[in-house]
């Protein structure tokens, strides 16, 4: 698109109170706006972003067998008391809100309780199991502090998934199968390299749950990692038996402040049991399902991508979630040959199926560089009398600051490659 | 997809508190699920239908110019009380909740306040208009009464549009061009020739605004309609003085029963005063941008397309936004040779990109194609041992039940065209 038509810009200064990097960096960016503390909109640079993010979470949740639905934000109180945790002693998040012709509802900040009791109604033999459900979905959570810009708020989306399995064994190969998938996600949006499988506390449900925990100094979260085994360790389980069951010593271990961008859990038969999810075996005998829960929110990866790669100049997006492949400068000094060659090139990378972001705004050279550096976009083009006197355009990557002159007759393939 | 793998499956009856006729057949067709009175998960079919009634809407919207973003739904009093909004007098269905560390927030019911409040920071001068920013966002509206299935509901998408331009003929023409789009999509989603352009009132902003309603027994609106003119005219402003400002006669007139399916309204410059969204003309002289809203539920579409199209055997998807555009159903018999060449067919449309529901299930032929019609995917294919004798399989339109025998060979050519 004309950036000249965007109808966001960048700005000099984040907001004073605005104190995580992540949300500095996309407000002045235009990525997202805060609308109060833990709740921010996204613009539609950070939309792009977001979105490709989504898409490549969904695509892993596919290959692995996921079917997608959307549950509703809205909950009603009769099946979280089943459960027991309606009252704010369990889930000390809850928003909660007044029906006109009345009683209490809840908005949403997890979803064992409804899709649990959904699944009653399409599972009752073994035949219907194994069965793997997520969705995107909104949740509110009534957080005390929300200080950590898009990565801690009080409505973000989460992908959540549930496995519903016959047994124990089965529920494992999945939870194996999901970690994989996870690892592929991780590494997909740019975070491979500092993201670690952590073992971390099971809470009420079982000894263990894995957390993913990407190192970062703004973490909230402490962990002590193995690089050579690859895994880590929660510090809220960092003792003497832990380690042992998991045959690690303390001096091999480095502590690290993270951020856990997903975890997965394993449920048991806590929810299926609350809320009568059971199937029938290859004997006819009832048997309740036993669960899993799988969850990553892609607002906090877009927001950990941006603690974790950016410079001192801005913000880098990896190619596979950046919100446009190619930034397009054109620099014209009023000539209009290379308003004609820049608007062409547009045209033809448009046409060839190229997403750009063309800077045709009638600005300054040193502005439209700083706002590029800034938006973070993989790939540079720059367009201006010289490159044009050279027979080309200049393309230069974002990540590395590498440069090169390209004939414009070959760009598109040279972009596509 | 295998129909066996699909965690959903059809239902003989609708639950007995459902009287929408929509949501019956939905929830027979395991499209949706009720949560309680007024909200509706989606489940895998019914959120594919959702998609791509969305896909339609976006991709007309970002044709007249539309850049998309997303808005929170948690809502800060402090914008809405300069308005004048905050008041459950001013808007009736407010759903509120309390912050834990103080403090009251509202869901969105709309989102001129904000967007509002957020366009100041980023339009300064003429230059910055006009602009078109449009989201899908989930709205909540605390309605008393929520009896017609997904077309009125306490939580629902909407894709709300908002234009904001430089003075009122800028904002007209934007609003005609919008007009346009809106009855393009009611086209492709199966409703063009259902949907009327509506004069209705224009509230408390401007005399007129014009819904887009559907011919339907099940709504809760009246219209008169000129079919001559193409147009209509709500009960609500259907008096003398109405209808001699655009020429109609009332004997040319026919009363109906009508869904509103959209609606565009002038909004004048109600927020930009009250909001402060103020631009410099050319001469340097400071004005309000002139604001108007553009709205369309996709779940409501989707209800609306249910209660239109679908017949006394259960739904009648139109091809662009069915949930697949192929229903494969394999009467095997216990034939082994039949189920290879199902399964040949089916892995033969996916490679060549085309959505196939298999239907593999070890079950009953009438069972299979009663659920085939009550799904009302577009295009049915039979593979059984008399079509195989025949050398080919049964290809069949839900629409209007002609029937084919193509053959295997050139099956994929056949769907594709």
């Amino acid at each position: 698109m004309r950036q000249s038509q965007l109808f966001t810009r960048t700005r000099k200064e984040a907001p004073k109170d605005e104190i995580a990097k992540n949300a500095q960096l996309l407000i002045r960016g235009g990525f997202i706006h805060k609308e109060m503390a833990g709740a921010y909109s996204f613009l539609p640079l950070g939309l792009r972003v977001f979105k490709n993010i989504e898409r490549v979470i969904r695509e892993e949740m596919n290959a692995i067998g996921g079917q997608e639905i959307t549950l509703t934000a809205l909950q009603t109180p009769s099946l979280w008391k089943k459960s027991g945790r309606w009252s704010d002693d369990a889930i000390d998040v809850w928003f909660k809100t007044l029906l006109k012709d009345g009683g209490e509802l809840g908005l949403g900040t997890t979803h064992e309780e409804p899709l649990t009791a959904l699944m009653t109604e399409y599972v009752s033999s073994y035949k219907d199991l194994p069965r793997y459900v997520y969705q995107f979905q909104t949740k509110f959570r009534n957080e005390l502090r929300a200080k950590s810009g898009i990565m801690r708020t009080r409505e973000f989306v989460m992908k959540d998934l549930y496995s519903f399995s016959k047994d124990e064994n089965e529920f494992r190969d999945f939870y194996e199968k999901c970690a994989g998938a996870y690892l592929r996600i991780f590494k997909r949006v740019g975070l491979g390299d500092s993201t670690f499988r952590t073992f971390a506390s099971g809470g009420s449900f079982s000894k263990y749950s894995d957390e993913f925990q990407a190192i970062c100094d703004a973490g909230e979260d402490t962990i002590y990692i193995s690089r050579e085994r690859n895994i880590a360790v929660n510090k809220e389980v960092y003792n003497d038996e832990v380690l042992a069951d998991l045959g690690l010593k303390k001096e091999e271990l480095e502590e690290k402040k993270a951020i856990e961008v997903g975890n997965i859990f394993p449920l048991g038969t806590r929810f299926s049991e609350a809320l009568g999810l059971s199937y029938k075996d290859e004997g006819g005998k009832s048997k309740p399902v036993v669960m899993g829960s799988y969850g990553i929110g892609p607002g906090r990866l877009m927001g950990t991508v941006v603690e974790v790669l950016s410079d001192e100049k801005g913000i880098v997006w990896p190619k596979e979630i950046a919100p446009f492949q190619v930034h397009m400068i054109s620099i014209t000094g009023g000539n209009n040959d290379v308003v004609a060659e820049a608007d062409r090139l547009y045209e033809l990378m448009k046409e060839n199926g190229i997403d750009v972001l063309y800077d045709d705004r009638d600005a300054r050279a040193g502005e439209k560089f700083a706002d590029g550096e800034l938006l973070g976009i993989p790939t540079r083009i720059v367009v201006s009398e010289k490159t044009m006197s050279e027979g080309g355009v200049e393309v230069s990557s974002r990540q590395n600051g590498g440069t090169s002159l390209v004939s414009e007759s070959s760009i598109v393939e040279h972009i596509k490659k």
